[in-house]
């Protein structure tokens, strides 16, 4: 069982902004903004931060209640007094990505050189790109290492980032149900996604601000997502073939089954909290991923990374399937790098590593405190 | 190997019209027309016929090659002379199902009230009214007992229903790669390319015909069914994350990867060649189908049929799994009814019914030889 709230933990996002940004496309934007929380304090010898990378469709508001929306944190499970990310022990961080929609520069913020929303002419970013802004963040706190680096999804994904691009910043790393690059399915999953989005004539080339949104293109990509972060299994037991509010089947087109009923709900919600363009840019940034980048070899582009790694997937996630964190497994261990990797048993698919949290509380708080107990 | 096409094998659809069809729903259409194409001769006993049953998008086209369009059908590579289903002693019935688009009545089709296409006045129909139609042409032809009936995905629930709704003329049923019912995860894949059809502006509530077509959204719900039809294996295999015409990434929205290159053609090819309201009544009917129907289980409901089964699954089909095709054999057998099943190994997921066809080409000739000869 975790820990309840504690009532008191209102948090609420700070901004910070630097003057420019240098990117992989060979791109600048300048100014740029990030939106980030913290929980618990820093120590005075600044040994103590943990950087948590939010996955597709998350933002900074990790833990905590949020002062603006009353909401709970993505990984308020995770992170609190007592929890797996202690922070009663532990200084956490988290920050909206690049290309978010979430006070984190991107492409529904206002490009000052036209004063209207860049839209599409926002650039093209990577996920390197968006751990370099990361730095720059870590950098302003005056964090020389980072204690842990960890996310699940494409969270893990600027985990691994981190820890091959700075690796003298990083002293563990905790990448959960990821990949060192997407496969064709998980390339195709995504551009399913942004077709929906931009075949809904209301993008209009990206140019929706202000006037009617994408929602029925938007809907749909989200609909996707949906299916395919939960396990046959876990839709199964939530929804069966049950009918919603009725007893036969209505031999029309309005819903007649519970499933039907909640990924049309949690579509139009979507709507409503995350930017179409967003989409398209941090799905195009997670599918140009690849950590082997130009070396030759997975191995040969893990030489750089030095800190100690736990790796977790989930039993049941055939989105990022328990393959894929084996082969980064496989890499450090024949470079020998210290790296512990624990597949967890769990039914609920790619959304294991956000509600499914017993084990990996125990895996995280066991590898966190015999690392930092080593520093002090 | 397989036999390569026999030059000689030009085939052309019929067409019967029929003067009405009662419909689960209550409803009745009223005249309804099936096309059909055959391949090898009945008997004079009429104990050699089998009938073929295409899967979602298919046709009456299912070997030899189209007069009209010069394509070979879409199970050539199992009927033929000296194929699994051998030109040389069976003759094979193939029709358009109900609610189709490829000569068989559905909701492009005239409605003769109106003069006008049903579009979405046309009833909501079933797998059982699409097995009562081909009743109707089975008797047409006055065929007394179907050596087999056979099909993969949708083409496997025709069969199971016509073991069950028609027991009495059909010795042997061959259901491949496919269930007695959708699990949530299916019903989930079906509403997204409905919905994302419903939600194309150009659909204008199914009245597009002579308009523009609701192409963008039929294409993006053929892009998702085409994921699910293959493996994330073949996927790997044929594309894994190879760019398409080029060295490097184009840091922008334009295709990038192989598998989005062909996920694109493929849904805009489908746009030119199905009708997105066929798409929602035929993914519907395969929603509603529960072979248990009102009987206490899936066995109770089982004891109808008396026929011998063939029940094949596929390794890596992840669509429709082996585990579903293991519960109908269960089923059968805790009746004691004639049941073989094999799962095969193939790599190509759902479509390895309709491309790795080895080894199933050994099993259905065996299988149908051995009952043929205690027939005749």
């Amino acid at each position: 069982m975790m820990k309840s709230l504690s009532p008191e933990m209102i948090v609420e996002a700070s901004t910070v902004r630097f003057d420019s940004l240098s990117l992989d496309s060979g791109a600048n934007l300048s100014p740029v903004e990030v939106a980030y929380e913290t929980y618990g304090t820093l120590n005075t010898a600044k040994t103590n931060a943990i950087l948590v990378l939010h996955a597709f469709s998350g933002d900074a508001h990790a833990a905590g209640i949020s002062h603006e929306t009353g909401k709970p944190g993505w990984w308020d499970n995770m992170i609190g007094p007592g929890k797996a990310f202690d922070t009663d022990r532990y200084f956490v961080i988290c920050s909206n990505v690049l290309g978010g929609c979430r006070g984190t520069t991107g492409p529904s913020s206002i490009n000052p050189a036209i004063g209207c929303p860049f839209a599409m002419s926002f650039p093209v970013i990577t996920i390197a790109d968006m751990v370099r802004l990361q730095r720059m963040l870590i950098d302003w706190f005056g964090i020389p290492r980072l204690l842990a680096v960890s996310g699940g999804s494409m969270g893990g994904m600027q985990a691994l980032e981190w820890a091959v691009a700075h690796p003298d910043r990083v002293v563990t790393a905790i990448p959960i149900a990821t990949t060192t690059r997407h496969s064709a399915q998980q390339i195709a999953f995504n551009e399913v996604g942004r077709q929906a989005i931009m075949g809904d004539p209301d993008w209009s080339e990206g140019n929706y601000y202000g006037k009617q949104l994408p929602g029925r293109g938007l809907a749909v990509a989200r609909m996707v997502g949906h299916i395919t972060y939960m396990s046959d299994e876990s839709m199964r037991e939530k929804f069966g073939r049950r009918l919603r509010g009725k007893e036969n089947f209505s031999f029309g087109f309005d819903v007649d089954f519970e499933v039907e009923s909640y990924l049309r709900y949690r579509g139009s919600q979507f709507v409503g909290r995350f930017d179409a363009n967003s989409y398209l840019y941090i799905t195009k940034a997670m599918d140009y991923f690849d950590l082997t980048g130009g070396a030759a070899s997975l191995a040969a582009a893990l030489e750089r990374a030095t800190c100690r790694f736990l790796v977790i997937s989930f039993s049941s996630d055939w989105l990022y399937p328990s393959y894929q964190s084996q082969e980064l497994v496989r890499a450090l261990r024949s470079r020998n790098r210290d790296v512990a990797y624990v597949e967890l048993q769990s039914n609920y698919g790619h959304d294991s590593f956000l509600v499914d949290v017993a084990e990996q509380t125990d895996l995280v708080r066991g590898f966190l405190a015999s690392t930092f107990e080593k520093l002090s």
